[in-house]
């Protein structure tokens, strides 16, 4: 915490207090990663048993969501935060928020272990196995870069973005011609569609967060603004 | 204000900034709620022009969603406000997150109208207009409740959404149907689901924003919790 500046704090309890809410938001990250790598197995194996074991873990994601969130909420109360505290407890409430909905779509990826009609050794799930991966990839990137609170990492995210963007439409692309191939197949394509949007989405949670670490490190909103904007946000020192 | 016993405040500059941030909310409410009334007027008309308005009017209600969040940032920086102050607050922040996410949606319908191929006199589209007009209607006493934060109007919102859930499952399946009968129109009939999803989407939206209304006025976190302790957490005095 040395480095984020905030041992200046006459009130070392506060320090703690910081020290454990950010703790908190790590394990719920590692969590949530754990779900959706579990997610990407359960689908590949058509494992049931671990589909409903993601489906139930979700709850505790929504558990931890719910305490950090109360956590914040008494910080903000008893220590009245400034500047850049009160931004970090803002960045970490808006970070489990993403956070739950990552689970979420782990959850809906897992889901797909559920359908018998899915065959894992499909170029479809493969190729949805391909871009989970990817994703997985970026979660971890975006934990790490919220565990060290660094805005260059964040931006590399953040640029990454339009790779999954690719990837996802030329997923949907792909699983748009097996549905016109075989109509039989749709409601199952359907079930792979919406778990490769799952996935899309995860790549815009990730974005989110390291929007809000930008926002912590450099006091700056930068939801929204153009690409020239964002990097130039960052690059000032 | 007097209601929500806001006015106790020796300064009266405080209260004054309350209203203002809760008017703000009202304010972007509104224009929400025009853009996914007019992204269904576009849909119905193939209006393209606008269509473009509506996607060119996002910008607006993200700009929206940005002020009033460092609105809120700085009135707790200020303010330092404790109690059922703060969790105004921290309602608001959450609920224009939730907003801006909805204008996406609109933004998503408004789409449909630049899809040439899709006639808007289609049983596909008339049942999602439907979906959407019902929508709107969901979307109208949220911002309603919000205003009076009126928890009981805040939990017949919340039980809506079943509803919701089922006119979208219909739905779905009548555009699964007309995809394996007619294999060239699933480009377009996707289109329209994606349409779908988004109003369903809006749904989810809606019942988060009375959850924060309940929190609000209730000071308990109601997410993920199940209908009888909600019915319970709402029935106290």
């Amino acid at each position: 915490m040395d480095d984020l500046k905030l041992n200046r704090h006459i009130s070392g309890q506060f320090n703690a207090e910081l020290e454990h809410v950010r703790n908190q938001v790590m394990i719920m990250g590692g969590l949530v990663e754990r779900q959706l790598e579990q997610s990407l197995v359960a689908m590949m194996e058509s494992d049931i048993e671990l589909a409903n074991r993601i489906i139930e873990g979700d709850k505790k994601v929504n558990a931890m969501e719910v305490s950090i969130d109360e956590e914040c909420t008494r910080i903000i109360a008893k220590r009245q935060p400034a500047a850049s505290d009160l931004r970090l407890i803002m960045a970490i409430l808006k970070t489990i928020a993403d956070l739950e909905r990552i689970g979420d779509s782990a959850e809906r990826i897992a889901t797909i272990a559920l359908d018998k009609k899915l065959d894992p050794k499909s170029t479809m799930l493969v190729n949805v196995e391909g871009m989970g991966r990817q994703l997985l990839k970026m979660l971890h990137e975006t934990l790490d870069a919220f565990a060290r609170m660094d805005v260059e990492a964040a931006y590399q995210v953040h640029r990454k973005d339009r790779e999954i963007d690719q990837s996802y439409e030329a997923l949907l692309r792909q699983l748009m011609t097996h549905m016109m191939e075989d109509p039989r197949a749709i409601p199952h394509v359907l079930t792979v569609m919406w778990a490769a949007r799952a996935l899309e989405r995860i790549g815009d949670r990730c974005q989110n967060i390291s929007e809000y670490i930008i926002y912590f490190v450099k006091g700056k909103d930068i939801r929204h603004v153009d690409n020239k904007t964002l990097r130039q946000t960052v690059a000032r020192s």
